[in-house]
Parts: C-alpha cells; sequence; structure tokens
C-alpha cells in the first residue's frame, strides 16, 4: 500500500494561540514541510532568499498573480504576501505533506483551490487567556490586544469551515493532537479506491 | 469545551487481520466500551448475559426487530444476531465510545442508521499474508480458507464505503493508527459550531 501523495495541511488561530510552536513540532518529522510564501517586502537582516520567503518585486508579484500561480494571497501594509501553487504541488507530488501557517480567510482562499486540504484551527482555551498570554509578551499597545481579541472572535466564528480544532491548553497536548490528525489523515479511505482493492484482486488471481 | 458525546465507531475486516487485538487496545482506554450483541443462540460455559451477548429467545429477538430495536441484525447459521439501539445510543450520550467489531455489511447497515459513525477497515498486509495467518492457525479447513479469502476481496471492495483503512502490518502500529483516528475524531469541528463560538463571544462581552 504504498501513500504516495503528500497532504496540505492549513494551520489557523488567533495570534497567541501557540500556533507556531505546533507548527514547528509538526516538522520534526521529515515527512513534513513548511510551505514558503512569496513576498514583496525588503528582507531583514538573517532572512536568506527561499528560506523565510521567496523575495521578489512588486512586478514580478503581479505577474505571478496574473497566472494563477498563488493558492492564495493578500496584500498587508502596502506589501504583498502569497502561496506559491506550483511548490506546494511539487513538494506534496513527492509525498511530503505541506504545512501552511495561514490566517482564516487565506485557508478559506486555499481550500476553494486545493479541496483536499485539511483545515486544523488552533483555538486559545479562553479569550481571557488569550487576553493574558497577548499582555504578557508586553510587545503590543492595549488598543493592538484589543483588535487582536476583537479579530480572534471574528475568525472563531468561520470555524464551522476548519475540519479539526485544537484547543490549546497545553503545548505537548496540542501537539500530539496535531499529529494525530496527521496520522489520522494518512489512514483516510481516497476518493479512488480501485488500485488499492486491486492488489488484492490481483493476488488472488495470482493464486 | 466538552466533548459532551461519544462517537460510534465500527472495526470492519475480514477474518484473520488481527481486528480482534487492535479492539482489546482501544479498550484499554475507559473511555471506549464494547457493544454488546443480541443473539437467539445458545450460551456457551463460562459466557454470561449481558458480557459476550445477550442471549434472548426468538421471539423476543423478533420483537425487537420489529420495534425497530437493532441497529443492524443478521441471521447466522439460523441463528440471530443484532445490535440493540438503546444501549449504544445511552452509551454515546454519556460521553462514551462505543465500538462495535462487526463486518462489512452490518457496519453499512449502521451507518444507514447512524450516520455519524466513524468506520474503519482492518486490511491485512496481503492476501498471500492472509493465508499464511489462517493456514497458521490450523482451525480451519482448506476449503474454510479459500472461502475466507474469497469473502475477504469481498469485503475489501466496498473499502469505499468507509472513512479510514489501516494495513496491519505491525499490531503496535496498527494499534496506535487507530488511536491517532480516535484522538483525530475527537479534534472534529462539530456540525454545530453556535455553541463552541458562543463561548468565546461571551467572554467577549463579559470582558
Amino acid at each position: 500500500m504504498s501513500h504516495s501523495k503528500g497532504k496540505l495541511y492549513i494551520i489557523s488561530g488567533p495570534s497567541g494561540t501557540g500556533k507556531g510552536t505546533i507548527c514547528s513540532r509538526l516538522l520534526q518529522d521529515p515527512r513534513n514541510e513548511f510551505s514558503v510564501s512569496m513576498t514583496t517586502r525588503d528582507p531583514r537582516p538573517g532572512e536568506e532568499n527561499g528560506r523565510e520567503y521567496w523575495f521578489v518585486t512588486r512586478d514580478e508579484f503581479l505577474e505571478n498573480v496574473e497566472k494563477g500561480n498563488f493558492l492564495e494571497h493578500a496584500e498587508v501594509f502596502d506589501n504583498y504576501y502569497g502561496t506559491p501553487k506550483d511548490m506546494v504541488m511539487k513538494r506534496l507530488e513527492k509525498g511530503r505533506n505541506v504545512i501552511l501557517d495561514i490566517d482564516v480567510q487565506g485557508g478559506l482562499q486555499v481550500r476553494q483551490a486545493m479541496p483536499d486540504a485539511v483545515l486544523i484551527f488552533i483555538l486559545p482555551p479562553s479569550l481571557t487567556e488569550l487576553r493574558s498570554r497577548l499582555e504578557g509578551r508586553h510587545t503590543d499597545s492595549q488598543e493592538v490586544i484589543e483588535k487582536r481579541l476583537s479579530k480572534a472572535v471574528n475568525e472563531i466564528r468561520l470555524i464551522g469551515e476548519y475540519d479539526y480544532y485544537i484547543v490549546n491548553d497545553d503545548i505537548e497536548r496540542a501537539a500530539a493532537k496535531a499529529l494525530a490528525i496527521m496520522a489520522a489523515e494518512d489512514c483516510r479511505v481516497p476518493a479512488k479506491v480501485r488500485p488499492l482493492i486491486r492488489e488484492y484482486e490481483q493476488q488472488q488471481k495470482g493464486e
């Protein structure tokens, strides 16, 4: 039984839910890879082309948009960000799983393009807990925190579009759940079952 | 986030695939319970009413059939066997998962009655391997083994009706996969997401 093709996993959730930590756990399995986005923003010191992002000019980016080369793209603070389709597809073909850490709007765009994608929503244990995590970071003003919380609730309202949800009340448990989801998805009966059945039928005839 | 209700798991697969061993691993988790079938056959020495089976008369059984009390039932060698609906429902309501070790025909009957049931198919690594396992048991004649193998292929032809499949090439790995499927199913976004969203909305208003 060969699991020839990989799967695309979309991990979304409000900022402060520990999504990044969960994703980095998933990457410990060599079968899983991050998708590298394309962006028009300037590289920051230490960032490498093709590692953090693919850095391109505005014209190059828009050309890719026109050619339909993105699974999703968005403009954030005058810069473009997008998920290059061909790189995701190539990895899936090679049997690698691709992990996309992306917001809910982006996630839903990707699902349109890739109906087989698996969408996982990471939830904070409560909004109160999310607030105290954001405050504990000491990076955001009170105003920004309020905006993040309100955005969080708006994102959570779209959870019905997702396949799975994980309440991150404990990072170890949450990461284990994400890994269980991936293991279970590997066991999904594929849409095309004929090749799987044929294997057994042929053995029957061969005997 | 309360996972109030349990799930019904249907485990099917040809005889000799190690289905029973996988089921008994699942039962090590106290949240999981076996469904006890009702039967008209006589109890064997050591069997207890309500443990191995609910032993009833033919009339009692047929009365239950008429009342629609079974999720599935079948006649095997002049005896009836059936899965009592109310006992499964009661356990699910209590938040327990119910495990049904049942053949494919029965599994598909149950899915009709319970569309939310999760169907898992246990496959042998190959038909050749299944043959040698059946031969290794020294319990069946060559003729019976041939029948079992042919029944196995007929069952495998229905795998497209199942949600998951596990190739049992190693019992530890296979049991781990079954547990991962159950853990993943616990993370499924429910059909009704309103209560889940409301929790966060109320916290937002409360703040």
